[in-house]
């Protein structure tokens, strides 16, 4: 591998993984960087097709992003929303004027029989998105959350309409064992020419484990000739965005970064070869070595555009120093 | 009949039939007017089901409608739109932010199996549209444009798109032999409980014609113990909104209130008992009469509210002295 000629693929859930899309897309030549998106919270919501994760990454991309919130678009309008909640309708989920246009023009593209890869392909590429980003699977997989109580919540119902409050006890992915990865996805697995794999800051229960339990890819990951990095999303016991944390916490686990290796090492064994700590987590980095992951220890919090850079310079650097 | 019992059915197209709808709502009791609109406008854009006519009706009635353009709603913001342009989408057909939420909410209860006077009602209901509205049919029957260049438009392609432009030779209704009544517009002529049948002054063509020739319903309203009013469209040569004038040049009809009553003259015969005469087309009277329709003249022009309620009471007047 050599600097002049990348191939990299990053693991993508939302707002984090985004970030550090966005770091990386500008380090690296655009035909060098692979973006692979979940879909697991993707849902039917007033008859449209919804996809948070990769919506964040299309709007995170394209610079139309709400930078504030973390999802949806700068500037974005809510005049549907309330002639919805006067015409009685559902308004708990929060359909922009402006994302409506996605998610309607989707919808009618995916009724017309076009994938999700290639309907993704048309929308990316007429906000500008240059670098390759493609969805996990073509195919629906639903996360959904089994909670203490008993219940289970379709994942955008637990975290949106029910704002994560609901104490969980695990998470499933509905229709994953019947999914096939998509095209673009599954190629590269085959061609087996990545220079790097990066696993970017993203939940590690509902945005990560369903692309690596997805067609079991994470066995395919591991066998790859590059090494697989991964970027911590817990820094200093605290998810930067999302519930992380709290979801770690009711499964009974620490909420470190320390116990996010300790995840990864126990369910896909031989996986992570490079796990990136913040400096406030530089404590855990001798333990994290012994689960037999390199530790590096640098700044993760993404906050400017430089922010971002720095961070994809260093786990391009550091997974370079891993494939010596 | 007597003025303490009304029972009116108005047959109404979109803006015009509208205005008078608003006129008869407030000079009669909520529970004595039925207004059923013509659906041979609605069609399917971007995968939402939208009823031009319908709408046109409901924001009229609920007060929330444009007046200055006739169609949508007041103060409606346009960022959906701008959004579909960005994204390569169809922007021919103007879809507000808030307008939207009536086509989602809609072609989701379609989806879901529920009737489109169901859908209608529910609504109105949350509109606060108290008198009845309801669709001609829950079939669907779809006004074509047969054009002078041997082209069939769909009805929204020539009125919206190409702006009325495409010279006319005929008009059809797909479907409308398979289409039957909307239960509740059935229920009326069976009860033959009416007081009034008042045709509003909406484009004969495309918006009163479906309505009459589905299941024959004209021959019904004819056979009905109670009076057909019907109001002119057309007033001093020009249709006040929409293409009927010129529609009536292209297929050879003087454009004149004359040439409407003769219209429904020769293809409803015997259907209409009084023609209301704007004064500027005064002259036409005797005319009018020498076709068996009791003229009236009076102003038909609904600019204001009081307008409205003008012409709504010389309607119903009107047609209490035909009924004597």
């Amino acid at each position: 591998m050599s600097l002049t000629s990348p191939n990299v693929l990053a693991l993508s859930g939302g707002v984090g993984g985004a970030k550090l899309a966005v770091g990386l897309r500008d380090v690296l030549p655009s035909e060098a960087l692979t973006v692979v998106v979940n879909t697991g919270d993707d849902f039917d919501h007033l008859g449209l097709r919804i996809c948070p994760d990769m919506d964040t990454l299309m709007y995170t991309l394209s610079g139309l992003a709400n930078a504030t919130v973390g999802w949806g678009q700068e500037g974005e309008t809510w005049q549907f929303l309330n002639a919805m909640k006067r015409l009685g309708g559902e308004t708990w989920f929060g359909l922009g004027d402006r994302d409506l246009a996605t998610h309607v023009m989707r919808t009618r593209m995916l009724a017309e029989g076009e994938s999700l890869s290639a309907v993704t392909a048309k929308l990316m590429r007429q906000l500008g998105v240059e670098v390759a980003v493609f969805p996990m699977t073509d195919d629906s997989v639903a996360t959904e959350i089994e909670c203490q109580s008993g219940d289970i919540l379709a994942f955008q119902h637990y975290f949106v309409r029910d704002r994560c409050e609901p104490k969980i006890s695990g998470v499933r992915f509905k229709g994953i064992a019947e999914a096939k990865l998509a095209p673009e996805f599954e190629a590269l697995l085959d061609a087996d020419a990545l220079s790097s794999i990066v696993v970017c800051p993203s939940n590690p229960f509902v945005s990560v484990a369903p692309i690596l339990e997805l067609a079991d890819s994470w066995l395919k990951l591991k066998a790859m000739n590059c090494p697989v990095v991964l970027v911590s999303p817990i820094v200093g016991g605290e998810a930067l965005k999302g519930p992380a944390a709290k979801m770690m916490q009711e499964l009974a686990l620490p909420s470190t970064a320390l116990a996010v290796a300790e995840f990864y090492h126990q369910r896909y064994p031989g996986l992570v070869d490079g796990f990136v700590l913040d400096e406030i987590d530089a404590n855990a980095a001798a333990e994290v070595a012994a689960l037999g992951m390199e530790p590096l220890i640098t700044g993760t919090v993404m906050k400017s555009a430089e922010d971002k850079q720095a961070l994809a310079k260093d786990v391009l650097a550091f997974s370079e120093s891993l494939a010596q």
